[in-house]
């Protein structure tokens, strides 16, 4: 029998000696990101050494941190970092990274089961709908991300408001062509989701906004009626609690009552702005959200968790698991052993295997409270405006939407230069910035101009993080228009 | 300025402290993992504890530690213990668990992007086509598992497949209804798939198997030609490489064969059997797998990886990009800056966020070498047949299905106890061997018997424990079979 092998350690006291090293390396890294560059290109030697070929045999595991100290870990992101403020990413925390490595070591799969990791989901579950209003009763779970939470919320509109059987005949059931709404500045995720889901991208109705780029509620009630007048079947409205453009949060409420008056699923897209809902003096920004007939948002982006966790919630449980579950033999929910316990969450999302991201969660808001979450978003909110401040306070630069929450557009635009030379120009600058460590915004284009994006969303942010931003830009700026004119 | 605060521990030496604590508290568990019972029930005082308000100020870190050292940590599911074979979980590795820990340090999103974890997400896709076959221009991603490692597969096929225009006009544009293929043994998650994906369960054709639980080639042949003659549109056959009752692998090839005949998509979902490709003796077994259009596989399963590590492949990058690719001018792919890079991965999978899952496949295939995971599939199928001779060389037990690779389904059966009581009885041995500690098996109705099932994905499990295994259940049958007959 000794003829057995394992991938358990051939010395435990080594392991150990490395996972010390590793915490040790781990804490200097996030302690002292401040002192290195946001982001740099990954150099050629990185580039080439994971290049390699599939490796046959092992090797010592110390030697493979060795590698991975040496090839991957210096290439970072850079999300971590204060001055990141790309997109809408998250930041993580050095006891989040603790907690994922304990989810690690415990290793369950939280499909269901008498188990404590599944006991923990069902605790966060509670805090997370009263974090933001939601109903006790509603059924929820948490998932990748938003676009998972999306594809859930709009996953289960879609078949609670067919008038067919579309979960056992198909949407070639439904008797008229359904049709959702969504204003034009709507994350790609309910794209995504909605041609997955069989529905055809055509099904999303794109509905203008005004010069918040806030959803226009009389253009929605206008589509809506004709689209029952032209025969096809409205059945749902997608609302934004904070855009990812430019964080415009929709009219809520005036959503939730169209959604009442015409029968109509209500569901939220709240990926960051959901989490207003626990900002002191923000939380009537997000009212209506909890009028909503499913919620989706992230933990791993406005909760600084690492990644991933998102959160859907649907107020229709039955609703909610009628349109995942999927009875099997080998699934039995037996009364008792392993298999009983509190919940199956394999039966409302897409996977039956699920890792123990609740535990994150769990130890994130027993280690802060919710209060100072609260603080937080309403931290970075108030640095949103406070760089919006610089912003206008600099004539070479121009704002470029109205600031809602965290997400600040601008652009360097002195008098006298065209609008495509802006673009480049603005380009150049956004580059520069990334490509010499500066700082990481993303970028958009907001009625066609290329702007300089920054989401706030990062617990490590400083206001005066915000002014050596605005700085860099201008200084940046005024040497890049200074150079001649690139010849295309 | 100094009113500004952070996530950051005050103090970052306690931080590392506690660190320490927990990789000495998380290698002791696993170094101790056979001396602890498997699973045991959750006791109240920690169902209670898990039910409390959601807090509101924070608490010390370790002091949360030590809520999740006595509420949480050892309410464990088992599925890191030698003797847990339930459903088809995998074990994870303490390197693994410390991978994980980097990669929430890192804590990158990897939608994309001019990063080191994309490059190794990228470099771990070619290592993982080279395993299984197929072909290095392949298009791939990591995923959360087999769930949507099937979903991606098969929402590929129905967008490439399709008569009309499905991703834009849904699929009320499919001229004929579309239809798919497999046996009455395929996993849920693909059930699942094809309701989410608007086909509707009934597109789904299940076909009988044979006794070896083998799709029924013949009857596979005449459903496509009746649905054909029916005015349907047949588009796909999903083969499975291990099901997950009894392990039986279709004939691949004949799949294969008549998929390229009649113009299908070929999905293969190979969750764990798959990984028969890299085990010595047994690759000829998933022959045939190396052509289809599509593969879904676990890495969480049968690599023993923690979770969650799923992964799809898909023959034709162009089809599978088309699929899920939504662009959006906030993710515009600038040539410089962060946001170049070698691919998108959130153009291939529902996810935009993408954590840095790629890390443990990295690092564990460094660590042990393809060779040792292959050993270890290949000792895993040799411990299934050794059960398999120990079930068949012991009088009391049935073997209740035929061994192709790692499961065993078995029951306890004395001659002259009637099917009713033995469904119960050995219900009842399967408690029995959970509740007492001893072992995780699953169970499953084959034929409507309801059969223990033994599914061995894991590292530590040693002959001995399945002898074990053996003198236990049938202690407990005989035991249990002596007792009054229960009164409904």
């Amino acid at each position: 029998m000794t003829d057995e092998e394992s991938l358990d350690p051939k010395s435990w006291s080594e392991m150990r000696r490395l996972g010390h090293r590793m915490v040790d390396d781990a804490m200097d890294y996030l302690e002292h990101v401040r002192e290195r560059p946001v982001w740099q290109p990954v150099p050629e030697s990185a580039k080439q050494a994971l290049k390699r070929p599939l490796p046959v045999d092992g090797k010592d595991a110390a030697a493979v941190y060795e590698d991975f100290r040496r090839d991957v870990f210096p290439h970072t992101m850079g999300n971590i970092h204060p001055r990141f403020w790309g997109w809408v990413i998250g930041t993580g925390t050095p006891f989040g990274v603790l907690a994922d490595m304990l989810a690690s070591t415990m290793n369950p799969n939280i499909g269901g089961g008498d188990q404590g990791p599944n006991y923990v989901e069902v605790q966060v579950m509670s805090w997370l709908k009263e974090m933001l209003g939601y109903p006790a009763d509603a059924s929820g779970l948490l998932v990748s991300g938003g676009s998972m939470a999306n594809f859930v919320g709009i996953a289960v509109a879609r078949n609670a408001k067919a008038e067919g059987d579309v979960a056992r005949e198909g949407l070639k059931a439904a008797p008229r062509p359904m049709v959702l709404y969504a204003s034009t500045e709507t994350h790609n995720s309910v794209h995504k989701a909605v041609s997955l889901l069989g529905l055809g991208r055509d099904a999303l109705r794109e509905i203008p906004v005004d010069d918040s780029y806030r959803v226009d509620v009389a253009a929605l009630r206008r589509a809506i009626a004709e689209d029952r007048k032209a025969g096809r079947h409205p059945f749902c409205v997608v609302g934004n609690a904070g855009t990812v453009n430019t964080g415009a949060i929709d009219a809520l409420p005036e959503l939730a009552d169209i959604c009442k008056a015409e029968n109509l699923w209500f569901h939220v897209d709240g990926a960051f702005g959901a989490l207003a809902a626990i900002a002191p003096g923000l939380q009537t920004l997000v009212r209506g959200m909890e009028r909503a007939d499913s919620v989706a948002f992230d933990l791993h982006k406005w909760m600084y968790m690492p990644y991933e966790v998102g959160c859907a919630l649907v107020r229709w449980p039955e609703k909610h698991r009628s349109t995942f579950v999927s009875p099997a033999d080998y699934l039995a929910h037996l009364t008792r052993g392993l298999p009983a316990g509190p919940i199956w969450f394999s039966e409302y999302g897409v996977q039956l295997s699920r890792g123990f991201r609740a535990l994150k969660v769990w130890m994130s808001l027993k280690e802060h409270g919710v209060a100072k979450y609260g603080r937080l978003v309403r931290q970075n909110c108030d640095q949103a405006r406070y760089l919006e401040g610089l912003v206008e306070a600099t004539p070479e630069l121009e704002l470029m939407a109205p600031v809602s929450l965290n997400i600040v557009c601008f652009r360097f635009a002195p008098e006298g230069i065209d609008e495509a030379r802006l673009n480049s120009i603005n380009e150049e600058i956004l580059f520069s910035l990334q490509e010499s460590g500066a700082a990481v915004p993303s970028s958009t284009l907001l009625s066609g101009s290329f702007s300089i994006r920054v989401c706030i969303c990062n617990h490590r942010t400083k206001r005066e993080d915000l002014e050596f931003l605005v700085r860099e830009a201008v200084q940046r700026g005024r040497a890049i228009a200074a150079e001649p004119v690139p010849r295309s």
